[in-house]
């Protein structure tokens, strides 16, 4: 027999796995599926092997809970960083951004999302508990709120503030201005009244 | 020692591995590999192994070239399809699509790509040569060209209906017109013209 009948087919199994990636609709699963097949077998084995390798190594960093392979992420694990200084961020996307400014030597606290209460997303899934440990540990002296300026970024920073505060540590907050190198004719309005409030 | 160094780590080397897909940059591919680490590691397996399992068993049909797991697809294998009509159509999903519509119960003939000499995409990546030599089995009496309505599936339809007339063989195109359930309001100029000049 040729057919292969009523058995869900190897195709079809690869086009409904594809879609459970994020993003990902049955169009582009099948765009995925058959590009693999037809143009690049070499790449599929190349994700399929960095998909079994990364879920078998990598965990999250005990002390600022990022991605790492080992118990401490390379960043907290240098003893150059300034242990006072604790950058708390949404995702290690975030923290890769604050890095290349080059203008932060202190250490990160990751919070792997942002509160989003209509998406399920609590201060437990945030990890609220665990920032409030972490940052209690005798060292840190500020934490810097470097959570993005979007409505979710802002209502995570806020209640993070509270909390923090509450401890008697002293929390910051990036500042919020005009993006250097602007025209401030093509500036939005909020960034404008943002900017003259906080002006220096 | 904790820190990984400068040997490249799992994560990044899953962000690269995801760029590989089509349509996929790098802002994709770290939000998949973040979303996969963080929130389903069963998808990351799931997709492993699908890839591993389709990489392994698919190959393509040796008399429609279309994917399949055995000798013949289950198309080409069911004695009851009309082996006398022969359907040549771009890719698996345009397949699907005229099997969808219920109308056609002849065989088929899948280029998994079109013509787009820009892209590299000539004869000989379409398998005109496997086409021809298909039709030419005896029992095709007509090869219905379904590539699609654009410029490069009307190149491709062309180009094919010179090489299979040159071999005495019938060659018709799906109809060019309104789509059913359109307002003629709603309808491109283009499509107008072409439904006036082929009216029937």
């Amino acid at each position: 027999m040729a057919a292969s009948g009523a058995r869900r087919d190897a195709l079809e199994e690869l086009i409904e796995a594809l879609r459970r990636l994020p993003g990902v609709g049955v169009k582009s699963a099948q765009r995925m599926a058959y590009h693999l097949l037809q143009h690049d077998r070499p790449a599929a084995q190349a994700i399929a092997g960095a998909l079994t390798h990364a879920m078998q190594s990598v965990r999250h960093c005990t002390r600022c809970h990022t991605f790492t392979e080992a118990e401490l992420c390379s960043t907290c694990a240098d003893p150059r960083r300034d242990a006072r200084l604790l950058a708390v961020v949404e995702s290690p996307a975030d923290q890769a951004a604050l890095e290349r400014s080059g203008g932060y030597k202190g250490l990160y606290f990751v919070l792997m999302g942002r509160l989003s209460p209509l998406d399920g997303m609590g201060t437990v899934e945030i990890g609220a508990e665990r920032l409030l440990a972490r940052a209690a540990d005798g060292v840190v002296e500020e934490v810097v709120l470097a959570t993005g300026f979007t409505a979710e970024g802002e209502l995570t920073a806020q209640a993070l503030a509270a909390a923090l505060k509450a401890r008697g540590l002293k929390v910051t907050r990036l500042a919020r201005g005009v993006p250097a190198g602007s025209d401030l004719e093509y500036v939005d309005l909020s960034t404008i009244a943002y900017a003259l409030h906080d002006r220096r």
